[in-house]
């Protein structure tokens, strides 16, 4: 369900770091190039092409795009060829450190990745930042936020089928009465969201709704504005309909005035080698326009064609 | 420092599993060629005898030896023959599933393992349980000891040597503060002891001791008898002296009347490998009598040779 195209042939990760060479050499630097190479190539290949860049030309190949291009092309072009655990955890890291309670990439990153790739994303942070991931959210985040984003992004869930019918009653009727007393940020609410498996979860929402006649996140909306409770229902988003997450996102960023380019360069580029195709299926579905056409309205440029190639336009 | 003796020439795996089901078979069982083969074997050579056992003979080499052998000296066996990961997730399950507040095995186990060996406890125990270890925990453990040991144990704590002297100063005296208003469960006395790298901690609680003129675990003992502060103290007395922390488990094991052979059994099986010789120094200078000496004393027969041989004994 991806939308990333790779050509049939690809060329050898030489011939591509020459080309990328050649793109960012003489007068004025060949963006088209740019894209017509990186932004047809999937992870493990651009992988290739930073290493025997690195290595033919001694500089890294992220530097050499830093000091050719800029804005929101730059921006593109970079978290793209980013290794995905690299980038989830550049992201991370910003929004830790800017956090802010409207910020929900640390959600989006804790509960739309599988246990292995949000632990590789955890190496990666060591690797690139030299403290831990948790040990920077602790930090930077307070009170409530706090004691649900770190559980949230320390978890190793486990990621087998089995579900256990009886314990996602009881913790069905545990979320339901909390919800009730209005206890939003009680212990129970924030261990059951933060250990759980994904399926055992999806398993005690649909109970919630079949034995109390409301989806959870309706519940979850008696302030429509209170963050923490956005936040919930992104949590509990994510983890149903991660496409649907993600075409609100998308969605959203376009229809501000103004277009948020960090979260609609954050969609594109975190989801087009997973489920951009769903999440473009969403779109249409949801908006009656193609995401592709409402991005070509919205952006322009190098970073639009950037874009654009990433969602798979031909 | 590990005690664990391996012959110069080691029998390939084949040989030890012919010999193994030699001391399985007939009347009665060779639990000397048992102890003669798996006490002096290591970790990865363990492992190739079971793998060549259940190929061989078509059964799992700790099924055999559950049907042989029985009481300390089975659990012993069994321990040792279990892979590192593997053996802290059978322990970690246990102390999880029997949680009271005078328990220290997941404390032992989330602050004295490195961070990736940490989480290859955790894989272990999904492999295993068909859980998350940290699911276990928040399930089964409540209030102030849920608040930490669930971040204890779910902590990628960035492992390299770099050490932040303006924060340890700044994290010592939020310690200082929090304990001198003996708020002991404060969020921030858990963020601090459940993120931050073993060497920040090390300067953290260098500089409290230097600063305020007693050691932290001095300040934590107000109520000697409180297991919550037992256990703050256990954990740091993990990060800064494990040693010292193993022979003080050793020493009330042995101490007790009628010995504590669950706890002797553990220190030494998880210990032979890492740094067993450390803690038997540690113990002959507390006590002025070997560990070896003070385990033959107190426990008898096969149990008692499997230990010795796990210390090292000639």
């Amino acid at each position: 369900m991806a939308t990333l195209k790779v050509p049939a042939t690809v060329p050898t990760a030489a011939d591509d770091c020459e080309q990328l060479r050649k793109a960012f050499q003489g007068w004025g630097t060949n963006e088209a190039l740019i894209i017509s190479i990186l932004g047809h190539r999937d992870a493990s290949q651009r992988r290739a092409i930073r290493r025997a860049y690195a290595e033919t030309y001694g500089e890294e190949l992220l530097r050499s795009i830093t000091d050719e291009i800029s804005g929101d092309f730059e921006r593109a072009v970079i978290l793209w060829t980013l290794d995905p655990a690299e980038r989830d955890a550049v992201l991370a890291n910003e929004a830790a450190r800017k956090w802010q309670p409207g910020n929900r990439v640390l959600v989006e990153i804790a509960c739309t990745r599988g246990s292995a790739q949000l632990f590789a994303v955890r190496q990666a942070y060591h690797e690139r930042f030299k403290r831990s991931l948790e040990e920077d959210i602790a930090a930077h985040v307070k009170g409530d936020f706090r004691k649900l984003l770190v559980p949230l992004i320390s978890a190793y869930r486990y990621d087998g089928p089995e579900v256990n019918t009886r314990l996602a009653h009881s913790e069905a009727k545990i979320l339901h009465e909390k919800i009730q007393h209005k206890a939003y940020s009680d212990d129970e609410i924030i261990r059951i969201l933060t250990t759980r498996s994904k399926p055992q979860l999806l398993a005690t929402f649909n109970y919630y709704n079949d034995a109390f006649g409301h989806p959870i996140n309706k519940d979850l909306k008696a302030d429509p504005k209170d963050e923490y409770l956005k936040t919930l229902r992104a949590i509990i988003r994510c983890f149903t309909c991660p496409d649907r997450y993600f075409e609100k996102v998308a969605r959203q960023a376009i229809a501000r005035i103004g277009t948020d380019e960090s979260s609609l360069t954050r969609v594109i580029t975190t989801r087009a080698e997973v489920d951009l195709k769903l999440i473009k299926e969403a779109y249409q579905k949801r908006n009656s326009v193609p995401l592709e056409r409402a991005v070509a309205g919205d952006t322009s440029g190098d970073y639009e064609s950037m874009l654009l190639a990433l969602l798979g336009h031909e």
